[in-house]
């Protein structure tokens, strides 16, 4: 454990999902100066580009535009964005897979790692990259667990980030119960300028900023007294996986 | 809202509870120059007095030796005590005592409230305890809502403070599962101190002391990367009861 | 029970919660030739009136406003409406004011109930409410629970209609996970209407317009192969209390 | 998405859990002149044949067996009826286990689904099922997502069918909480012939007509006051997955 | 805590509950040779005597019906029965009926408690009954709370007799998940002329001989490998509330 | 099933699971002159040897040193221990793996089970056991199911053995309420003395110990009014999977 900076790791099924889901802590990390990097472990090539498979076009064409509108998103909100291209629909899980994401988690140090909440009825590509995640960060800690057959030294295992999980399309549905509010009002440009970079889903642009207004309404509502928030606060949920650790009670 | 600094509001279904639940939290809140106001409903006269029962004293006297220990203990941590003499075993629900509370919440202001978790299969006291608490926060945010006869003024109405559950005596048994783990390796000997503060009980003080080296070590184990924590660290448990409010995930 | 054409009714703690809560199913029945009937506990006059408050309105004007509005908007959703003025902030349970519901329920003779969910950590009018509504439902299904110290006939107990919850202001903290979401697409322009009833909240009318929408993108996901819906769903998300009795599943 | 007539799949772990669990629901659809198709993921040849190991049968006879035992009650209760021969004690999970049930479900195009629940702690095998089951769907619906190396054309690929758990053998134990009670009463006299076509499982003949009257008093008594049910009403239990959507609540 | 025999408490709501849900239980104790004394807080007069009030049968004569058909079941059972009349539908919950509890525990020193588990969404007196039986366990165990005026010596005050919840009309519905299988097969004969005491409910009497035989199923399905159980077990099902204490894991 | 005499099994992920976890259960059944029977998947050699990797030690050295260990505590516990050599971090499920425990299974003929709880946000490998353990024993049960190609005797299957998981490192992050209190008082010298061949975990020792007094404060909490504890209770928290089967409540 080496770290000496903050950086936040978003590990992501599909090219897509990082944006809708948590543009705003990305891009409000990036704008206090902080690292962010997205690991995108498929395009979603195969389950959510239906209007590419309609016009017909091959495979990897569709794995192109999709990486392409996902390397556009990630620079719109200062990030670096990496693809495992492990396949969607299903995602499969692999020792090989989760092996690769150790990689990552040691190169990376992250302070703070965003995935996928563990449940999701709609997708199960979803919860098969938030198990994943939250395996290699478990192997990672782990100083006997190579990669690639290279043992790590003592400054490359990593720490106990928090995990938190970002909101599923159908929250309720997938047992998803927000204890974190996150305000985004001042990165939700940022997050809109990266849905824009998705023009397939424009329908969607509007449907997000409306969850933000939603959210943000919350943030509102559950704000202790001293908090004096913007008039128009725009806000993000999420779900802490694991408990806070603090020395202040706020 | 006329807030301008921290405060913390206990309330306690008996007069010992804050002591081996949240002295940890009550002095690193003073230590911090913060004020911190006990709320005891009673003084467990009844149902957590038993030797003083064995040895025959009358109820007030008992009542007296109870309230003598917790304002040593509250002074201990630095903080202020008020009794509201409601009885316990059982502690009645009534919105007599409920308007004593919205009172209270209205003069402190708090901006953190502390209290006992909804469930306890081993005291109704003290979930019967918490509803009034959380009863009364949200009646003191209404200007409807008049105490004593007298309607607030807007100054005198209060904001949303966050809401944390201390640990019960039988976590698991109480649905308690923290989500938050509080640090309080320096406030610990105040706790300590005020543990001392009640002698017939001397048996949990080595209970409690070791309960925080327990927490402790949670503290520990889920402490991200840059926390640098003491050796010796000792915890407290709780349960935020309503999102939490942050424009950073960490 | 002499019961022979549909009746829709609706428990709501304050006076204007069946608008922006269940406003859809209400004008959906009474545009299919049903009769709704709206019973509201309490006009909502201290907890949810504060910009009358703040200018320093008398509660007897307050409770007239409430009531005007309410009249307005349940006219406006083609129901009738009754209030039981039985105060909030809090709404305190009795046997009393049960016995008014066992009256109502009798009168009506429902074949649907609606009321508030069970949970919900912001309001505890809301969950008194709904334990009256179902606690008010079993008293008078059964012909030896008098009113007013008349027995019942037989025609006069009612059956067991289905209860469904409708959807707090913030769902997941109040463990709302809909299992029912209903289509009020040709319904929506009433609802919008009778929200246009209540001035004093006026920004609520986007709000509840873009749940609306929200809960009408989750219609048509979870919609099977035939529904044929119309471009743009509406919808509104309901809990059903106790199983769907049926003779097809579907 | 050509589905033009409804269609019932069932996705059943071995050869005779179709008839104990939902033969009424599958005949009730067949006597409704709806289409039905069962698919047995096994024969159930290891772990629900001891009577036949005992008589120290050879594997194959013991398949041959069940599968004409689970054909004549298929054709007891009017569906049709396929066997991925997928082994079982254990059921294991794979990609081409499940793609089998994608080339099911894109050629049945069924409007309703039903499976396993998700929970047995007495039998693997059966929530092994419904996961397949329910990827399937999941995959079924994607427009990329090849069968055999072929792409399905837009008529081929599947909508939202509903998905509905039938009872497993220890409901309590198996977290069953059903929320749809299906009267059964018409096609009960079908669902006994078929139980009757499984000569080594006579003791639960009866058990599962016990059952049934059991569900069907429940049936009665969560019944809305217009549902005229006959006397002896018999009732199978269901939990549905994905939310309801309906246009008029009842 | 003089205690020096067994002793058997149920706490039920309405007269004829015990027979039909824990009259196995209640039978194989006194076949034992140990004490059973059930208290029915009311006599079930108004919800569950719908037969007597359609012959218009006064209040008073209900009472003496349901009274004497419980004298005449408890007597089949070996037990006790004593009556506090505290009226039903609904059962009230206050100190004064929870102080007449009191005085039950400390003159009866149980050592097994059943009541009725704590949710039931289709009768409210249910949970009230259990939340008054748990509330005056606990205070059973004061020396400070007095009955009557009268504080209790240590030999008067109880222990921690564990708590059984006995099965509702509709587990699953009220949560019920089963975590003791009693085998009652010795004792049904004893349950079954329980049962036949009470001739207003005689459809009954199958139903329940039907569902111990149901949960006799489950006995031997759960039964460790030396039970040795005869062919014909019946059952009963409990949840115990609180942890087992026990020196052997068996 | 031939089984004559009882029998533990515990099925431990890692070397050092069993003398922390369940040391006192273990050493009370061989202590009352039962055959207990540790079988240890793994060496716990990747994730749980931090300080040997420190001391870049071989892999196949740290296997030779936990194995050491492991074998000197379940002697110091009385009992026999196994080693299937499967891998951690991660601890991987296959049919082969399960097969191996399937053969163990009946064997050994348990008449009671003991491992992991199902789950484990900190440790994979612990749920991955028991999930292997638990489908190990109904296939264990079923005559249909072969081991190394032979199908097993009538005498050979095993019964149905109880389950009950131990407590994991953070219990209330992994869902653990106990319902079973284990009094290991007698028993605990030898859990000790096992503890002390684990030199590596020093710092364990006295936190273990902390646990076992705590535990031992709830088994005299939740005991019955006449088990007569010694003063200095020691104690195991275990939740049982499936109910408890038993012909007397206590």
């Amino acid at each position: 454990m080496a770290q000496t900076q903050s950086a936040l790791l978003v590990v992501s099924a599909h090219a897509g999902d990082f944006v809708w889901r948590a543009g705003g802590a990305i891009a409000a990390a990036t704008m206090r100066g902080e690292r962010a990097v997205i690991v995108c472990l498929s395009y979603g090539e195969r389950g959510e580009s239906a209007s590419q498979w309609l016009q017909k076009k091959p495979l990897d064409e569709i794995k192109q535009i999709r990486r392409a509108e996902a390397e556009a998103a990630a620079a719109a909100l200062g990030a670096e964005v990496e693809f495992l291209d492990l396949g969607d629909y299903p995602l499969l899980e692999s020792p090989e897979a989760v092996e690769r994401l150790v990689e990552v988690y040691r190169r990376v140090q992250p302070t703070v790692v965003l995935t996928h909440p563990l449940s999701d009825p709609y997708n199960g590509d979803h919860p098969a990259a938030a198990r994943m995640a939250l395996q290699a960060r478990v192997l990672a800690q782990a100083i006997g667990v190579a990669v690639d057959g290279e043992f790590p030294t003592p400054d490359e295992i990593i720490g106990a980030p928090p995990v938190f999980f970002f909101e599923p399309h159908q929250p309720e549905q997938s047992d998803f119960k927000p204890n974190v509010l996150l305000d985004i009002s001042s990165a939700f440009p940022l997050k809109r300028a990266a849905m824009e970079c998705l023009p397939a889903q424009k329908h969607m642009w509007d449907y997000y900023t409306s969850l933000a207004i939603r959210r943000g309404v919350q943030v509102k509502r559950n704000a202790g007294p001293n908090l004096g928030l913007p008039h128009e606060t725009m806000g993000e949920a999420y779900m802490r996986y694991y408990p806070q650790v603090t020395s202040v009670l706020e």
